[in-house]
């Protein structure tokens, strides 16, 4: 779909496309080798794709900046291993197209977008949006549903209508609405149109459904997790699929443990970083302002199901 | 509260403070010449302060340069003669304090930023956010509450704790919560912290209910109207207050031409400035994308409603 | 409007029309002479109509038998002295048509009905539904907005609608929305059609908008207090009438004392019933299951806001 | 668990569970045959339960003797061979207990309770009115969690809680949230806890996460289609299951015929109501007052839909 005349050209594909965390130093710039180190983990697992600047990459707290140069570090590191999917996030059309223009700049092989937000907006303008960004700029546009951030669903037929006339090359949910995903997976190409789930917990059923890969936040901390879940898929070996599902299931539960006065955002952002501490892949669990950092508690809790989830080992005490 | 050094400082006041929209050209480039027009056109009829940027400027639309350069045109043109606030409008307080930084070398003399939105949020994390930007850049910074956009809605106790913190120099409303401007009237110190209302149809009411002052976008097409409305409450003529609000509601229908698909802010912004067009203020009612374009008839009864509330004579056909 | 032949007839007017809590036993029975005690302690403060059955009288708990009793004892009471007008709540038009016959039957004056609720509802069904209540049962009807517990909010144009019609003979606001509430006001015919506001804060405003009446929870406690600001407002002496208001806002904190966890309703009406066991008024402060009762300290800080409201003299130890 | 000396007690288990539509006369009175015959085709499709005053049973706009004629008519059809689980869907505690009793006494073998609705409710009180009800009447009881009626989600903990200490006797999800119904299968001892989805349209993926049965209300009109879904489930064949579920769900846009001003609910249960009379099971296809009648060009929709899903032929014309 793109010609832009790069050489090679990395064929989007489906499989396991984590979102990537942002690594800050504690003095909240960007960490740029624990990103390098945090990108070849993923790759080292196997991962198919790599999602940078998404909700779980802090996007909304990232100035421009950082949000190019993430970029262009984990592309420096993929060197065209997999593809580079950039978020272009952003509350309406011309400030989305600025950020696409500056992605296909800094190395992405595909965009994503979500509808329009903090401005009201309609199913009829949401088109229009997706079609000026496809028009702006020639890379592969998925299409983001995350009605939690921007208190939008997309219907699954203006999904069909935009993947129908090539605006979409594909679509990311992460609305947990699973029957909208299969009203999607029956109405598209899927031959040509890619459909992900950005479920950490049902991505089992989603692969079962028919979608082509998975965005899970948690494949930060666990990306072997989801290769393996999903090679089993692939295989047909749903038991297996589903007993790797139940033991990411309990590991989800890191995105609980922040008891005090947090948004739940601060809980998973800073339990999916600590948790990469804990591993040794990034420096600092530091997050963004001004989310809640967690607490010594919360910390032995994400350890604690950490060791459960056989990611370390209990006798240790690297924190 | 601002010791920035620039000199003489404009001291922030209430009274009507219009919402400025953003003319563009039919290439959607910011149309500079209607600007400062426009910024001519509000200071003649007497405003007492004049917010760039803020939902009635289309502020989700605009790229970064074009926020940049509308605060500059109209802070030239004011001069110092007002007080220009900037809206710093972006998700998170990182970026928010980017704006901020611009707004403050491009001539803003106080900062007008909401909770943030996009990322989930907490009240714990609202107080950190504005307590953040109000420390990176040092003007009068004002809580803007404005539910629709954010889909958080800031409690009277917050507000009153950062007005006694001295993190914020006022609040605006845009939630039409008269109940909660009422208490945040209550127990803020009023003669330090101003409290100002967004609506255009309960301007009179939040006056008498104590607020300092209003920031109606319906202020762009009428400002004599509310300047008129705020001397009567001044001078305790209620009566006279309440007929000019009846004619502004009365106007205020413009807001409703839309009658195909297409959000209310298309509708909205979409007569705002085919009423300044029809004016004669500005020169293009063009609006950003991905809004919908009013069309001729609906048009026609932005036109009926101007003549109607004594703005255009009937005859004239100078659209 | 009501032709059915009682005589003589009760004319239903604006005022002050307190929504009756209902008392119970400590086994959760209606405490009768509580009851008819609270009838006379309202119409001693000289309210002008009686309304129970609504939701600060617990119908929603109540069942069938208990609220027809209620009806029965509150108007055998007021024996024709004011209107009694009847909260007739329930899903949708059949069974709302039910509670209304047996209204009539027990002495009600008017009816109060909401938009169908639990069951999915459109504006369309919405009109449909008033009609068939009003055309089953010949009694004034009155429209209760309260998006809170119905989750739709009538539209002005709808009841302006049902006004001009003859559907409805007046609407009682407990959405807040004093925008609405004003154009509501300005499209019926004030003269024929009455337009009553639930706020126990922003009554006096209300009153200044044009409202007939007040239906305020709080007027349990403290019918005197909105009589004043009533009769205040009506002499066009507003600043006593807000002075009045300010009290009574402060008085209002009474609903914020439940800090345990429970529902904001449990803490309310608790407040209300403490207040009244206080005053002497009823007997006992019980309420319906499944309702979480307020413990001691809460209950001391209701006798501390009632002293404070000069209801009750602080050395007293009467609770 | 329950030992209300019933004899012999039916056991309340999963499978197919329709919950029944309520047949009506042109007049809108309860229509006995029609019910009776419909009672007989489900029963013949060889369901496993039958559910009366449901959603789907317009139990919304049900008065209470009619919901009690539906219950015996019913259970006298079934006379012991399935169970009767019985809605007993009111607002808060006391009415739905006196439901519940009334239930009891026309032959539920079972009851199904919200969340409280309409009052404001809490997570805490929520517990407390299932207890209540367990304790006042002794059937299973089974949540009923639809929060698009009740407006509040159970949550897996909660529902959890009430399982482990034997308030619950079982779980009827109908909010969609597959990953919630995934929690609560986790956490319940299934051999004890029936869990039961109401989604037409995710049945099999619904079984494979191991609930034990479905109460689909699209099964009115195909009961047959869920039987053979359900069967395949339980031999393990998910093919079969999901070709079953894909010929169900192009049947299920029944539900969105209706395209004029209606609610959606007047378009899926007139659908239901059309699909059984032209299936010759029911007489009449009259829904409640205020829901909007299908018009016969949505009515032939219906038609051609069920002639697709193999239900009609399509040159008969038995409308």
């Amino acid at each position: 779909m793109s010609e832009s005349g790069r050489e090679p050209e990395i064929r989007l594909a489906g499989g396991i496309v984590p979102p990537l965390c942002t690594p800050l130093t504690p003095e909240r710039e960007l960490d740029v080798p624990s990103l390098e180190k945090l990108t070849g983990h993923l790759l080292g697992a196997g991962v198919h794709g790599l999602f940078v600047t998404g909700s779980t990459g802090e996007v909304g707290y990232l100035p421009d900046r950082t949000r190019q140069r993430v970029l262009e570090v984990v592309a420096g590191v993929a060197a065209g291993q997999v593809p580079v999917l950039a978020g272009v996030i952003d509350t309406a059309t011309p400030r989305v197209i600025e950020h696409a223009r500056a992605a296909l700049e800094h190395g992405a092989d595909a965009l994503v977008a979500t509808a329009p937000f903090y401005v009201p907006t309609h199913p009829a303008e949401i088109a229009v949006h997706f079609r000026e960004i496809r028009a702006a700029v020639d890379l592969p546009l998925l299409a983001y549903d995350i009605p939690v951030s921007v208190h939008t669903k997309l219907a699954p037929a203006t999904v069909a209508e935009l993947a129908e006339d090539g605006t979409l090359a594909g679509f990311k949910d992460s609305s947990g609405d699973l029957d909208d995903l299969r009203s999607v997976l029956e109405t598209v190409d899927t031959e040509r149109f890619l459909v992900f789930s950005g479920s950490e917990t049902m991505a089992d059923t989603s692969l079962r459904l028919g979608a082509h890969g998975l965005v899970p936040g948690l494949g930060n901390v666990d990306p072997d997790g989801y290769v393996r879940l999903h090679r089993a898929a692939g295989a047909g070996d749903w038991a297996r699929a589903e007993a790797e599902q139940a033991r990411l299931r309990r590991l989800f539960e890191v995105i609980r443990v922040g008891a005090r006065p947090m948004s739940r955002y601060s809980s998973a952002i800073g339990a999916f970083k600590a948790g990469l501490v804990l591993r040794g892949v990034i420096e600092h669990g530091t997050t963004s302002t001004p989310m809640i950092p967690l607490d010594d508690a919360e910390l032995a809790e994400v350890r604690r199901l950490l060791v459960e989830a056989d990611l370390l080992t209990g006798g240790s005490n690297q924190s």
